[in-house]
C-alpha cells in the first residue's frame, strides 16, 4: 500500500501521522517538541518522521507545513519567526535526502486553506478564501481549484491588508494592517488599552504582568455581557467585514473560510462582519452566491493540508 | 486563412480590427461612434463587426472587451455605467448567433491586461498585476499564465481596494478606495478643493464651470514647476504605492504594469510611489525581482487583449 506522511511544525510542538492513499485515519502518528536541548529542530523533526515510518509499505511523499513564509522558487523556510534556526534552510530538500521520497514544504496558513477545501467547510468550492485568525492573521486562497501561492511562493498575506493606515502597527512594522486590528493579539491590546485608560470592564487585569490577556478570559467575559469585552469583538467583526469586502472584490470567491481562535467566538461579532461586508462591498453582485463558514478540521487542519498537497504533487508524478 | 476579431466598445467609440493568425497588423480596422440616434448599440456593433468581416477568410473566433463587469457565468454584461442599454445584455451571445462563430465577452480592464502580458510590457512575466489609471483605476490580473477573473468574473477590482477609510468617497459609494484618491478624477477633485480653500497655484481655474480641470492642464503645470500640481501627483504617488504593497502582498506577482492616462505623467509621481511601496511592504522579500513598467500598448490595449482571449479560447476548441 501506498503511504503519505504530513507534518506540521509548529513553535512548539511538531506533528506527523502516515496516512493510506484512500484514509484519513492515520496508521501511526507522533507528537513531539519542536526544541529540546542538545538537539536540533532538524534531527527531531527526522526522528518525528522515522516514528511515523510505516515497516511494510512504500512511502510516496511526505508534505510539511512550517510556520513562515516558504520561497517555493527557492524551496526554503524565508523566515520561522518562532523557530529561528529553520529559516533560510531547505527542510524538504534535507528531508528527501534522508528519506530518499519527494518531499513538499508549504505555508501552514497556506497548507491550513488548501486542507479546508479539501476535506473541511470549503469542499466542492472551487474558489476560497480561508483566513486563520489567532496570534496573527494568515491566510490562504485556491483559485480554480488550485492553491495559489504567487510567483515565488509569498502570496496571499492577507493578514498584511492595508486597513486604516492611521490604526495601530502590525507584527510586520506596518501601520493598520487587518492582523493590526482584528487578530487575538490586537484583541488583546486593544482592551488593555482600554482598561488603562479607565473603561469599566469585569476582565480582570494584572497591571504588574507582562502577560497579554488571554482571549478566552475576554470572550467569556463577553459572553457574560461585559460590555468591553463585547465592543472589542465587535470592532475586530468591523475590521473583518471590510477587509472580507475587499478579499470579494479582489479573489471573487464563493466562500470565506474562518479559521483559528478568535473563530470560536464568531457568534460574538458575524453580525457586525456582516453589516460591516454589506456596507463596504463596491456592488451587490459581489455578496451573490458568497457564504462565510467556520473551519472545521480544528487543530488538525495543518496536517490536513501537508496530506492534501503531498497527494496532489505525487498524483502528477508517474510511477516507475 | 483563419481570422480573429477584435472589438474594444468604449463609452463614446467602438472599434474592431480582424488579425490573421499569425499577426498583429490588422487585415481590416474601424471605427464607429458608439451611439447614434435611431440606432440601437447592439445594431452599431453588428455593423461594426459586418465592416472588419473577411471577405475570402474564415473568421475563428470573435473577442469583444466591454466597459464593465462581466458576469462570465451568465455570459452577461453586469453593468456598463457608460452604456447602460447593454447593462443585463448576452452581447456575446447575441454576436455568436447573428454571426455563426464562438463569441468571448470580457471587462476592458481584464483584456487590457492580458493584452499587455501577451504583447506588450508584461512579455514573459507568470504572475502581472496591471493597473489603468484614468477616470476611473481598472485592473487585471495574470495568475501562473491565465487571465484571472474569480468564481463568477468580478476578480481583481483593485481600484475598489480599500486604503484609507477616512479617505473621499468612491465612484462606487464606499469610502477611501484607491479609485477615490488616485484615480484622474481624485486627481482633478482634490486640485479643485485645494484651489478653493485658497491654495496658490498658476492653474487656470474657472470656479463657473462643472466641469473638472483636465488632468493634461495639471500635468503641464507640474512639469512647469507649479507646486500643487506636483503635490497632487506625489499624493496619487503615495496612494498608489501604499496598494501596490498591498496587491505584492496578496499576487507575489513579477511586475505590476501601469496603463491609462495618469501612468503617462509618471515621471512626476515614480519616486513617492516606489518609497511608499517600500515603506508599506511587509517584509523586503516581497521586492524581489519585482519590476513596475509603464504600459507599451497605448489605446489598442483593449483591442490586443479581446485578439488575445479570442486566439487563447479557440487554441483549445479542436477543429471539426
Amino acid at each position: 500500500m501506498t503511504i503519505h506522511i504530513a507534518v506540521d511544525i509548529g513553535g512548539t510542538r511538531m506533528r506527523a501521522a502516515s496516512y493510506p492513499i484512500d484514509s484519513l485515519i492515520p496508521k501511526a502518528s507522533n507528537r513531539i517538541k519542536t526544541r529540546k536541548k542538545n538537539s536540533t529542530s532538524i534531527e527531531r523533526l527526522e526522528q518525528l518522521i522515522e516514528s511515523v515510518w510505516p515497516e511494510d509499505d512504500d512511502v510516496s511523499a511526505i508534505g510539511i507545513a512550517v510556520p513562515g513564509p516558504v520561497n517555493t522558487a527557492k524551496g526554503i523556510i524565508e523566515k520561522a519567526p518562532n523557530i529561528p534556526e529553520l529559516s533560510g534552510l531547505q527542510v524538504g530538500r534535507i528531508m528527501q535526502d534522508i528519506f530518499n521520497v519527494p518531499t513538499f514544504l508549504g505555508n501552514d496558513a497556506n497548507f491550513a486553506a488548501l486542507g479546508e477545501w479539501k476535506f473541511g467547510a470549503g469542499r466542492g468550492h472551487h474558489y476560497v478564501v480561508y483566513l486563520t485568525i489567532s496570534t496573527g492573521i494568515g491566510s490562504g486562497v485556491i483559485i480554480n481549484d488550485q492553491l495559489f501561492t504567487g510567483a515565488t511562493g509569498f502570496a496571499s498575506e492577507l493578514g498584511h491588508t492595508l486597513i486604516d493606515p492611521s490604526g495601530p502597527i502590525c507584527s510586520c512594522g506596518v501601520c493598520g494592517h487587518l492582523e493590526a486590528l482584528a487578530s487575538g493579539t490586537a484583541i488583546s491590546k486593544w482592551v488593555t488599552e482600554q482598561i488603562l485608560s479607565g473603561a469599566e470592564t469585569n476582565i480582570v487585569f494584572d497591571s504588574n504582568s507582562d502577560e497579554p490577556i488571554p482571549g478566552n478570559i475576554i470572550a467569556d467575559a463577553a459572553k457574560e455581557g461585559d460590555a468591553l469585552a463585547i465592543q472589542v469583538f465587535e470592532r475586530a467583526g468591523h475590521f473583518l467585514g471590510m477587509a472580507i469586502a475587499d478579499f470579494l472584490h479582489i479573489f471573487n470567491p464563493t466562500i470565506i473560510v474562518l479559521g483559528g481562535g478568535v473563530s470560536q467566538s464568531y457568534s460574538l461579532f458575524s453580525e457586525v462582519l456582516y453589516e460591516s461586508m454589506q456596507s463596504h462591498v463596491m456592488a451587490p453582485e459581489f455578496l451573490d452566491n458568497i457564504t462565510i463558514e467556520l473551519a472545521q478540521l480544528g487543530d488538525d487542519v495543518g496536517l490536513m493540508g501537508a496530506l492534501a498537497y503531498a497527494r496532489e504533487m505525487t498524483a502528477s508524478i508517474p510511477d516507475e
